[in-house]
């Protein structure tokens, strides 16, 4: 803890003191955190072509790939909304009620894993697994704890397939986007495609990010203040990395328990996956980019208030009870975490012909 | 009859004997139809502010005037699929199905009335009907036959206001779409907003519209081989106008009934409105534009082709038993309808902060 004492002091000074030549906040926040790029990073090494993204958009889109057409990754990934459907738990096929919370699409392609419990290495396996819904049935054989997975439920592999071959304006669509490939449409190849067109989801040019490049006037002297807090008290130790999260797992309630309603005995997170005892209750650390964008917070989605959810933060994974004053500044300088948005044209997508298979219900 | 027969003639003799000065097929059209014009038309004389329009398309696309923040305009009116969801009945509050398949909110402006029934007069009033469900508790409370809707069920004048206070970005919003009023957040508001942005969801450039305008190359031989029947046959006696439809009632089955499925005995259509027996099974005349974007077909959305459609039609209105030839040539015709879409860029909707309403479920 000693190591970020000078660091608020030097900051102190700064305000107290006039300019100083160097920053040390900014030198100690750039070995800790690192700016998003203004273009996206290629996925595998290769970028995608145009034609690929334009395909995975309209299919990010497109309802028709679940089984009663109701559904699609936009329903619950909402880019209108950070990314996120602003709710506890999202609605998936025919109603039910997912068992966690959303995370923001909006640069997950930065992250280490997907999902709050990192099943999914990447976004194409994210994809795959939203749509089959793998994980709830394969801890239902297993008997362990179930993971409700709400998201795409019925809509199979081969009725997405079905359906996308039965629309002439997808088989000229998958034809460009995967050129020389006798049968383009897969599901394999409609993962490929909507994970293309996820990793272009990012969101450059937040005020923490001009200010790490350089631009003193980009954070307040509270935000700055929060920043210090915010190494200082240990919030990094997790959230760090481009992302200031999605790096590396944690045990929710590490020092203390948050209590049964923000973090339910029913749901043991990451041992579900591994099976390993030392992983029960452990979470990705979720990204905290655009913060201010997705509530409710936790992976349940219990806490509405992003006071309320640093507060908490602060006891169970800190042991630090933080004052309103701290967590105020922490608040601040989340706040300089939204990024510029996005900009999404809707595609028109592509229309169904008389032959086409009907949504199931 | 006989008044339509020369034009076929005169087409058949400009194909067979090269052009003529005139285009006699194209002075009936221009006689029935009008062209989409390239700018929407002001609603109720003035044209909307810039600020009320990125409103009424904020508001459009938030799910959170829902109940449950599940259901927005563009869930069932997409604009990704010619304003529609393409399934028969689209999912409402609590995943319940509404009675009708939805119409297009495309053109819906130059419509004469909005819903099936007719029951609202303009698209202000369809905003406010549809997110109030006024008329299946008015029809209730009657003892007459339901009609269920599943809009916005739930998603009270209350609730929607009480959120959109709740949202600083949303008080802002309204301030300045609606300039001097002490308390802009009204329900009226949010529908005047709304039914602007959707007055500008217009799509003028259809090859037909060419056509009209004097571009001979814009249709086909074989689509205004279509066209001729269309008018000679007796469609376009309902479909006419600029919506090529939406100008008028008609009874479904007024020469010869469909059949239960395609007409259920439950459903009585504008008579739940009137009370007038001449208007049972009475329906608005959807307009045709866009219709291949726009499967499945009438107003219970029954018929997934379109060429079935047609069949059904000259059967059920004309009396009359279409040839494949013919149900072809019209059916190419129709193609012909599909016009520019609106380029819409996704709004980015205002956060919420710790104390706006949550989703009640």
């Amino acid at each position: 803890m000693n190591l970020r004492l000078p660091i608020v002091a030097a900051l102190l000074a700064t305000f107290a003191g006039g300019p100083l030549a160097a920053d040390p906040l900014r030198d100690r926040a750039k070995g800790l955190f690192e700016v998003i790029p203004t273009t996206p990073p290629p996925l595998r090494g290769a970028p995608a072509s145009p034609e690929k993204l334009a395909l995975g958009k309209m299919l990010y889109f497109d309802t028709r790939i679940s089984e009663n057409h109701d559904i699609s990754c936009s329903t619950c990934h909402n880019l209108a909304m950070g990314g996120v459907d602003g709710r506890s738990s999202s609605v998936g096929h025919t109603g039910q009620l997912g068992g966690r919370k959303v995370l923001t699409v909006l640069n997950a392609v930065f992250n280490k894993a997907q999902f709050w419990d990192g099943r999914a290495e990447d976004l194409e396996s994210q994809v795959t697994m939203s749509v089959m819904a793998f994980p709830s049935a394969l801890l239902k054989s297993r008997g362990g704890p179930v993971i409700p997975s709400a998201e795409l439920t019925k809509a199979t592999k081969d009725h997405a397939v079905a359906q996308l071959k039965g629309i002439p304006g997808y088989v000229e669509a998958f034809g460009k986007a995967f050129p020389g490939e006798g049968d383009p449409i897969t599901y394999d190849n409609v993962a490929k495609a909507i994970a293309a067109f996820e990793s272009t989801l990012i969101t450059p040019g937040a005020p923490f990010d001009l200010w790490l490049l350089g631009d003193d006037a980009a954070l307040s002297d509270t935000q700055k203040l929060g920043l210090s807090l915010f190494i200082e008290k240990g919030c990094a130790d997790c959230h760090n990395g481009i992302n200031i999260g999605g790096g590396q797992f944690a045990r929710f309630g590490s020092m203390q328990s948050p209590g049964t309603d923000v973090l339910p005995s029913d749901d043991w997170g990451r041992f579900a996956i591994t099976r390993d005892v030392a992983d029960k209750y452990v979470f990705k650390v979720p990204s905290l980019r655009n913060i201010t964008l997705t509530a409710p917070y936790f992976h349940n989605g219990h806490e509405w208030s992003l006071r309320q959810a640093v507060s908490v933060m602060g006891a169970a994974q800190l042991g630090n009870k933080l004052t309103d004053s701290e967590i105020d500044r922490i608040v601040e300088f989340l706040e300089s975490l939204t990024g510029k948005q996005p900009e999404i044209v809707l595609p028109i997508l592509p229309p169904r012909v008389g032959s086409t298979p009907r949504p199931a219900q």
